[in-house]
């Protein structure tokens, strides 16, 4: 595993500027430091962004998400291998917000696997922090353009926790594969209640265990019953065995045939397009922040929170007073 | 179950401070209507929340989360009932931000049980809607704070789908129940991943299946893996028979355990404390994101989307040219 270099040495190698020429140019260290940068929120992020951005656009970034257990990593690297036989330039990042050690640690055996085996054309990444600032979208998204600057074009985004990182690495994605296993029955269960929405393919993984034919159906009828338009999309629901490659294959192609619907119906540009106005939003709002944290000092905050616990002024009271510290010179805002 | 009015006529019954003196004394039309003034975000609903943010605090909150077909429903009836026998007041919210109807008609038998039963002290009330501008943590609690407000001194709230909702309606109450049945193997994953770090409580519900008391066993290992200070919360585990009673006694006798042990280590105060920080920071970044829709139109938003299209701006430079024009008077923010 490439290690993490401290994020403050960006200028050891002779500057900003050459850092990035060398990670835009495939050197690993370099693009491994610029991640870093992007991550910890350092002083010169914002400068590899800007880079990064014009450079972006020439990849492809799949989520591959699921309960624990159903086999995502090891389904992941039967993909990464299969695009790297078809000559892409594959790069993995595996997103744990909730534990950042056994993420890391996880990672490392796969990164033994594949990266001391000296293939230059896949690069693995581990994200644990969720960042201070911007959500997990946002970061997510910061990773696959540095990872697109660098000439990756296919960045397969996979969530090792549960919970809310599901969702918002969806936001972040081309094509969102959920991955379950035949026997769950709250396969089903969670499907009905979240995942159902995300998914663009379904993969039953270890499908080589009992039962699995009729899970698949049981699924295929779950999502059938989700009303769609003439043309809409239908995810498959596809059967792999993640430890032999079985349907491997198979599964890529239907990557690719949702990721051709989605050209075909300027979908993907719509979803690409979404995704740039939920950036720029946000880096809205962390402006507004960072004008908050900079204009009301902690003793203040004390105050309105005690005045708060006392019952002396109502959330909408304080925010009202904290907006016009922020903003001293400016009419209240538009409406109430 | 309390049909919910049109949120526009508020004045239909003399004008909104009747309505609101109505809902306080304990009208449940009253109730409902001033609820669906703030879950819709109504021109009237900071004047509701103002009026009631002054009578909150009488009450606790109590979360019940878990993966679906855990019983949540029923041990949330046998909770509610057993709180009601000891004389308190009991308002039941139940979270669904994923599918609305399905919630809708799950809490309609619900209601059509307790509600035309006639009891005054029993209030339920589902909330389907997301909210456009705060999010489901900040709805909740705002909903708490009106059932509070009208006298209900225990305020379950439930969480219907899955996903982040978990996690953000585990930030608006005091102490959070996590339910799961004995036979779910991926009990014990989930909890690894997320949910053990939400838990105040830990239910077995379904406990007379077999394998109950294993299963606790491997729960209660699970969680003694968990790092704490001396004097630090153990969450128990608990077993439940929801659709009999079994063990609800004994589990709302450690839900008050639990709140005791907040009061005593004044962390009861803190997590609230942190709660109205969360919310008025939320409530100030709300009046940003009007600012910024009021002063950037959509023609305007569309020339900022294709020029990040087309790769002329990045992202940090679209938001920075968005902000000089939501506040043209002022300085750069204070940092890069």
């Amino acid at each position: 595993m490439v290690p993490e270099p401290p994020a403050s040495q960006p200028n050891a190698d002779g500057g900003l500027g050459r850092l990035l020429e060398r990670a835009f140019a495939g050197d690993r260290m370099g693009l491994a430091r610029a991640i870093s940068l992007v991550e910890n929120e350092a002083p010169e992020a914002r400068a590899v962004l800007d880079a990064a951005f014009p450079r972006t656009g020439g990849g492809v970034r799949i989520g591959i998400t699921g309960p624990p257990g159903a086999g995502k990593s090891t389904l992941v690297a039967q993909l990464a291998r299969h695009y790297r036989g078809g000559g892409e330039r594959v790069a993995v990042v595996a997103v744990d917000p909730t534990s950042p050690f056994s993420g890391g640690a996880l990672l490392g055996d796969r990164v033994r696997m594949a990266e001391l085996a000296g293939d230059d054309g896949l690069f693995i990444r581990s994200m644990a922090s969720r960042g201070s600032l911007g959500g997990l979208a946002v970061t997510t998204t910061e990773v696959c353009d540095l990872l697109e600057a660098a000439g990756f074009t296919r960045v397969l985004v996979e969530t090792v926790g549960v919970g809310q990182s599901e969702l918002e690495v969806a936001e972040a994605v081309d094509s969102v594969l959920v991955v379950l296993v035949p026997e769950s029955g709250d396969g089903v269960q969670a499907m009905k209640a979240g995942l159902m929405e995300i998914g663009d393919l379904f993969v039953l993984n270890k499908a080589d265990r009992e039962g699995a034919e009729r899970a698949a159906q049981e699924l295929r009828a779950v999502l059938g019953l989700k009303k769609s338009e003439p043309g809409a999309w239908t995810p498959p629901v596809l059967l792999t065995v993640a430890r032999t490659g079985d349907g491997v294959a198979e599964l890529a192609a239907q990557v690719e045939r949702h990721l051709e619907h989605l050209r075909a119906h300027a979908l993907l540009a719509a979803r690409r397009r979404l995704r740039l106005h939920a950036r720029v939003s946000e880096l809205v709002y962390q402006r507004a922040t960072r004008r908050l944290r900079a204009r009301v000092d902690a003793a203040r905050w004390e105050t309105v929170l005690t005045a708060l616990e006392e019952r002396r002024l109502s959330p909408h009271q304080a925010a009202a007073a904290l907006w016009k510290e922020a903003w001293p010179d400016e009419e209240e805002s538009p409406r109430p």
